[in-house]
């Protein structure tokens, strides 16, 4: 039987994984699950790719903050639009993961949701990440795109739920991830509908950040967006903490899983002192909460698609 | 070739219905669209089941005002208590369609989302419709399921947007529409995540209404949930007006469609004077906005499915 899970090195993780799977599509077992509650959740950024030196949606930002100043100067000396300018990282994550995602959604405000796509589509393909100097779509983590369709060659339906704004990530959740835009989850702004008559009626991003898809808020969204309790979760920070624990705490088998990038040679090697997205407290108490931890170095044979 | 559509009549409405879904996937045809992007949006009360002489979620908040006035006699001098427990139609009417919503949620805060599903799908399967005397899953519009299955075999995703309550409709909706929770959206309350060490972590509902999903928040909901546009609206009172234009003036073919409640014989004839969801700016305006209106008594050959 062909491996389905060639970058996950022999090891516990893989062995969790694979053993989870055989034990709720097992239609004979006691841990059967039906097709119609195979749900998956994951978080986004650090845990389906790359999250450093920022998160991908903040060099985004930063891209709509020099167009902005380009065309308004004023701004070069207002904060945040100075840390983004500068690119001062200190300042950067200084604002924290809520500050960056409010930022993300002000510097868009006033966009129509198709606008808004089309220059996120036009930004991604153009982009490329700071350190690894590839196109986004080949930072993601070929273990993790490997455990995608291994779940939904299983019957699984596979959710994004992250900190991440949503509409920056449905644009190429498709086509990177597999993951259509309705199964994706996160940061979401507030929303104008406009009635036009014998014209298009459209939505408009506002400034106001709705809900900041992050700890306990995550297990809120997925009731209201899922309406049912995922059977696996796979994150990797103190922000995931809340949906690992709700997911892992229901009825029946779980799997919660964490990845932890201890990995400085391939990736980055980082946990509680990343202050855009710490992982600390998870890290901490994964064994009392039944919480498996993934090792990037030994658990991933490989890390990166081909460039 | 066999009818899909055997409960819909012969004329403009089935064969508007049969002529889009056919130019939607014709490969070779200018109006071709791809299976992902085949997104329909359905209202849920008076749309695909009866919704008189009140929607069936007053009826399922009666019962549970029942309850609690059995165990707090105080409530039964309280309004809107004393309205529901006097069954007084018109005191009911008078509070609106968000006033009834309101009252949903706030009888049933406190309760965790899995023993909120427990109690729908209890008091569902023990329920029966006052005027028809028939369970709740036989007051749906069989022209409907039958237009829900043509979709899905076309490769339609179909989802429920309703006034509804959220949480109310997905204990049911798979069984009754073969729509799963992921797809149904509907009018929401705030959730609290309570995470109780060596204890199962739940969700309970709380009193507060976060989203009243009617009118202009419709389409703002679909664009949070769903993250594109759909291609084919049904609806049936002003309420689900903005959904219907929004899904209209999307770029290349769609289809909205509006059920006008004619048939006092088969069901009910009424469209302005009901107050908890009035249907007249929708009527009026149908032709200008691309609506196509089906009449109930002309377009359906039959309205209820076999007792």
């Amino acid at each position: 039987m062909a491996d389905s899970l060639p970058s996950w090195a022999h090891g516990p993780a893989k062995t969790a994984i694979r053993d989870f799977v055989a034990a709720v599509t097992d239609t004979g077992g006691s841990d059967f699950v039906p097709i119609a509650e195979r749900i998956a959740v994951f978080d986004n950024d650090g845990t389906l790719w790359c999250e450093q030196p920022v998160q991908v949606q903040v060099q985004f930002a930063l891209h709509r903050a020099a167009e902005m100043a380009a065309a308004d100067p004023t701004l070069k000396e207002r904060q945040p639009f100075k840390a983004f300018l500068e690119h001062d990282m200190a300042a950067i994550h200084a604002l924290g993961k809520q500050g960056l995602v409010e930022f993300a959604f002000a510097v868009h405000a006033g966009m129509t949701e198709e606008a808004f796509a089309a220059t996120v589509r036009e930004w991604f393909a153009k982009g490329r990440h700071p350190k690894f100097r590839r196109p986004f779509d080949k930072i993601v983590f070929q273990p993790q795109l490997e455990l995608l369709d291994h779940l939904r060659a299983n019957g699984f339906k596979v959710f994004i739920v992250s900190g991440g704004g949503v509409d920056f990530m449905r644009p190429f959740a498709e086509a990177v991830y597999g993951i259509p835009p309705e199964q994706v989850i996160g940061s979401s702004g507030k929303l104008r509908f406009d009635p036009v008559d014998g014209g298009p009626c459209q939505i408009t991003k506002l400034a106001e950040l709705d809900s900041f898809d992050d700890r306990e808020v995550k297990p809120a969204n997925i009731a209201l967006h899922i309406g049912r309790r995922p059977i696996l979760a796979f994150g990797n920070s103190d922000g995931d903490l809340a949906m690992l624990r709700y997911v892992r705490s229901g009825p029946g088998r779980r799997l919660a899983l964490l990845i932890h990038h201890d990995d400085a040679e391939r990736e980055v090697a980082y946990d509680r002192e990343f202050r855009l997205s710490p992982l600390a407290e998870a890290l901490d108490r994964a064994d009392a909460f039944g919480i498996h931890v993934v090792s990037m170095k030994s658990d991933w044979a490989r890390v990166f698609p081909d460039p």
